[in-house]
């Protein structure tokens, strides 16, 4: 059995990548400018977006922050989004979620030019994602591919089960695995509430992708013997071992279900470490231009 | 065993429309109106063109055709697309496909406003359908999804296996029967050119979709008993049975598959029907507004 070790692999992602900025810079070109809009004081949030600026720095991308505060109207954020579509100094951008009730999600990333959308949440990079067209895909389930690619993991024929049907996990995921490319060409089932049999049809999976936000749900009765394992989950439980008081717990009952797999992702330093990176290589992408 | 009906069907809705649209005018508002632009000479194109319109007419809709010579430019037809994109008399309109080759299909295709793109094929569409958002499916998914309910076919918690990827039905028909929707919540796997033992694949479905165009592929090893079977291909072969010369045969092996089914739709008459009928109801919802 082979732990899939995320943080690891997101360390030498980022180190490519910040070779490649380096000789961005050296050729004369400018490195890459990543946007954020963050509205409010969320802990989470803010947690994520000060991440994703430091791995900015780390690889030598340009990054702006625009904090607003929680009483900012819907319009000044709409306005500030047509005003980074327009500028040409940023390559990409994204509106940290959730925002303030107020405050419309969809109309706020509907409003965001798809050629800059690196979050990949736009209906139009969902939909040029479905029909195979190049286009920015949301990080975690990019992240996965990239982590599949990186062990060497054969999807060709294979049988995947993607439990849960999440717009940002499951969905992309089922289609991205299942598309005639080198990295998808499996086939594919998708696993939610309204499933009969639930650990039968798990059983079948070669590589099994547990995303619902169920912590410990998988169990290895559900699992084949080898198969591969992707456990998408980061439910924080309370805990008495950590000084936090708290842990994160992924879908997958890791310790009953890693005997029988040929390899699986632990939580945390699995899927989440890929996930900033993903946004960073997306941002990238933008920056080289020639995609749309 | 029970064969779906599908110009029954077709005919049933297409008079439910027309009773629609007598009250609309009634109440004095206009008609639904649909635009089709045809390029060229292409035979399948005219027939099918020709049959839209001729089904505009029986409900009552406006309808317009723009029909051009196989050498207008792309600029033209660009020019004609922003033009019905403008014109609030139209509703919706489409570009039938296939165009030729010194036209780029997708720069067309996207150049139509998504609130009229009533074929569905704008990669917002295609967004917007796979995250859950009110916009237009295009046709032939959605009359399948239509024989389904008319014939109370339950969906939810069975097993439904898709043969085919194609962007116009298996991809489409995958998301819609996954979703969480009173037509969906079903357990969806696809199979396709890559999947291995395809005959127990398929043997797994309570509701078998083939749509691959490879005529009679499904044979009865394939299928489940009782299974609800749904063939979606169309391809014309030669027949010394028939006046022209040719007849249209589906994916399925209907003699030897029918025996084993609970439902299943003939070819023709199953399937294809609705597809006419999918396009006015997507022209009917565009000309009552509200959905975006």
């Amino acid at each position: 059995m082979i732990i899939i070790d995320g943080k690891e692999t997101a360390n030498t992602i980022k180190q490519e990548m910040a070779a490649e900025v380096a000789e961005m810079k050296t050729a004369g070109q400018k490195a890459p400018h990543l946007a954020v809009v963050l509205v409010g004081h969320d802990g989470g949030s803010e947690t994520y977006v000060r991440n994703k600026i430091k791995a900015c720095e780390f690889i030598g991308f340009e990054s702006t922050l625009i904090h607003y505060e929680d009483d900012v109207s819907e319009e000044e954020v709409l306005k500030k989004v047509v005003e980074l579509n327009n500028d040409n100094a940023i390559d990409g951008f994204i509106v940290q979620v959730p925002l303030p009730d107020h405050i419309s999600e969809s109309k706020v990333l509907e409003a965001i030019d798809f050629r800059k959308d690196v979050d990949g949440f736009h209906p139009v990079s969902v939909g040029r994602m479905a029909l195979g067209l190049p286009g920015f895909v949301s990080a975690t389930p990019s992240g996965i591919i990239e982590l599949l690619k990186r062990y060497k993991i054969e999807t060709s024929g294979k049988e995947c089960v993607i439990i849960g049907r999440s717009n940002i996990v499951g969905r992309p995921m089922s289609i991205l695995l299942s598309q005639k490319t080198p990295s998808g060409n499996a086939t594919v089932t998708m696993v939610h509430s309204r499933t009969q049999n639930i650990p039968e049809v798990c059983r079948r999976g070669d590589i099994l992708i547990a995303a619902m936000g169920s912590p410990g749900f998988v169990t290895a009765d559900m699992v084949k013997e080898g198969a591969v394992v992707i456990d998408v989950g980061t439910t924080r439980i309370k805990s008495d071992q950590t000084k936090s008081g708290w842990k994160l717990k992924g879908d997958v009952d890791f310790e009953t279900v890693s005997p029988k797999c040929s390899y699986i992702t632990p939580v945390p330093g699995g899927v989440g470490p890929m996930t900033i990176v993903s946004l960073l290589k997306n941002t990238l992408l933008a920056a080289k231009g020639g995609m749309f």
